[in-house]
């Protein structure tokens, strides 16, 4: 059985596009960024990456009917605003270091196979603390990248994120790094704490400005403020409440 | 040396069989289900699956012999009544989640070789509390299934199980569907805490209806009696008693 | 880098040997034994088995010079009274559970190169309490070894070991009877709280007879003398203590 | 994907180099001596060694630009007083036991590719209590090595280290003697609470003196004068504080 197995349903063709990805992590907040760009532009599943690094898991739909874990990628074309893309979402990321790098070695082949000429990678930088108004930092394979991504808003910090990028999103920068391959890790500060919406905002509004993407932020907003109301009722409660987590295992 | 061993000590000819597997899992719904229609048919062991994905033990019998642990195929021809059936069932699952995925992909190998027409996934459903009338929920690999088993009883609930389906009785599903293969999962309510032949008996009713095979239960039924009673001693004691388990290591 | 590298310092010509397996374990009883038995008798290491399944660490002799942790294969030739001898000891066993799969295939690899006619693995079987006479209980892998072991004054008792063999003592026999290979495991009683040199010797004395080996025994009734008075004072003190232990992470 | 990825930015022409390995363990003593070897001479980096072993990681330096983790080898040709060398610095050893093995393997190879004639692998010798005058142990694949070692310095003290030496610096001795090369551990003694400045020193005035290099050794002595103020207020405060750890995580 293949460690990776990457089964096209269709296989576009793309001028150069950019690719997002966006999996579990810090606050969830590259999961929720990517997850949000798939719902307001035009997108369609092109690719999906199973692997025994995932978990031997399989999700139900609403329906009864199985999908096992995977990561899945989406393919927008260019609609005079914004240049073809590449959006790559999922369940999981790999269960072990080895696993890691095998499946962002994939992810590295298939960009290379559609020529992709720019990664983002989106992930939280958990600082431990509530954040008012998060800064998006950033993290690149050159510095004429850091230099393009400073003018557009992204925050370069010496010393942060101080204990580096783990998993996805750092390796697809480590290991592109190395192939010759341009990327970009973009990270929304976020307590660490919670699911994030807050954070993913700002990454995403800092990315939609880079592709030229509309974004309705609503749905974003909204979930945000739900989480202020929780948050805002432990403070009340004074009590050292151990805050609820959903799915943080993955830092990046 | 090889990952998986498949040693077949004969290879039947197999008419369009079912699968059926019932591995070790919560409450042992499945292996209690699976063992229990081992008992009531008559059926013929043709392979031995060995892997380094197993615990390295072996189990001594009662005379003194070593068997080493494994997963085993059984076969029952077509009575007139059931169709030819291939009954897994086994000590352990694999430990990791790769062994876990090597292992389900050998057997969905297997399944293919002797053009198995459907699979049914036996486990448990664990809600955490004790259950008077266990319902079986069901999961499949197409929409076509899932109202066929609709039609048998089978319950699909929407958003259960949340979790999704951990294991071989989730991966054969999975993998399955990647694959072209039929596949149902059958799980029966149980609480979790305990061996729990009552969801075992629910899956088997099920099940047995839908293959046609007669069921003599009340072996089933004397176990799921002793375990009751085991129970509400604990409950009398109203300790907040940590409850009995046994071998529930697996999920699904 | 191979996962397991046999280095041969020297290829004996043997007459259908007997192998004697003796590796860290439960009560290091087997360990113990088997080194025991070669303190006793005239033998010559033949061979080196180094594994990445062991753990990365060497090993520093009196002079400062390092070993790598590794396995090792002595010979002794048949003097007139016990046959050919090939003797294993070690140590560590392997990590992993596939390690320890990988790591006894090779030793069953190696048993057949030299034409190995029976094969003994010697291992300790933990009770939980104190034993003031150990049994030696046994294992097999066919009826007639049983029955043969019977004779030689090893206790075959239904349902113990319960919980099977596990490690390299439960996997030769497991792997070696699905290879046409012949095994036997002797397990002496013991606490399993600490080393056990009285559980060796219960053992090592049933061997013994079996390969018709002069052993003298004094040494290791001296070590169990020592036990037995740290344990009586143990007991005088009267406090729950936590008992010492000494590399007693193998069961088997 | 290869396990371990060996990129030559430069394939030096050496004459019979001596390799010294200096990589995070107990008190970090070998890589702060190794690191501080590297400051104080002219050293260039010739290769980098990146492996799924190591974390799925990669750090920011201060321009924001991502490094995967590694291991990095630098070489200094001879300057009429040391001899050709190559030193090796990294941020992590391999995760598991299997991956410290490949990686010491291929460390190795590279050994051989340029004739090293002797390896040099620096580490701390945990003790468990401060240390006013740390000692140098040990260790080496030849008693003629031992002799020379205890001319320069170097103790060998029967029984130390106890426990023998885990990881990079026991595993390049290890292998490296099965393969026939050369190789010396030397490791200074450390709390192994702290990051040990002191140990290094120690470690690298004897390495120092053997390779005929002059070493200003007035940084590694203000930093050790820093931890001997912490851990002069600690003992002043008397708690029984858990002293600061940093990277600790491996020995030797």
């Amino acid at each position: 059985m293949d460690k990776i197995k990457i089964i096209y349903s269709e296989e576009p063709v793309l001028d150069n596009p950019i690719l997002v990805e966006g999996l579990p992590g810090v606050g969830n907040v590259g999961k929720l960024a990517a997850e949000h760009l798939l719902d307001q532009i035009e997108a369609v599943k092109f690719a999906d990456i199973y692997s025994v690094h995932f978990p031997p898991q399989v999700i139900v739909d609403d329906e009864g009917v199985v999908k096992l874990v995977n990561n899945e990628l989406y393919y927008s074309k260019a609609d005079g605003n914004h240049p073809d893309l590449i959006i790559m979402v999922g369940d999981y990321q790999g269960l072990t270091p080895e696993g890691q790098y095998e499946i962002s070695d994939a992810v590295l082949g298939i960009a290379r196979k559609f020529n992709v000429s720019l990664i983002f990678t989106l992930g939280g930088y958990g600082i431990g603390k509530m954040v008012e108004t998060p800064r998006v930092l950033g993290a690149a394979t050159s510095k004429e990248l850091v230099e393009e991504m400073k003018e557009k808003g992204v925050i370069f910090s010496k010393g942060e994120p101080g204990s580096g990028i783990v998993g996805a999103s750092g390796l697809l920068l480590g290991l592109g790094k190395i192939a010759g391959q341009r990327a970009v890790c973009l990270m929304g500060e976020t307590s660490g704490y919670f699911v994030d919406p807050k954070g993913a905002e700002a990454v995403l509004r800092i990315l939609a400005n880079i592709l030229n993407v509309q974004i309705d932020f609503s749905e974003l907003e909204t979930k945000a403020e739900q989480i202020d109301l929780i948050t805002s009722k432990l403070k009340e409660a004074e009590a050292p409440a151990e805050p609820r987590r959903e799915d943080l295992g993955y830092i990046g």
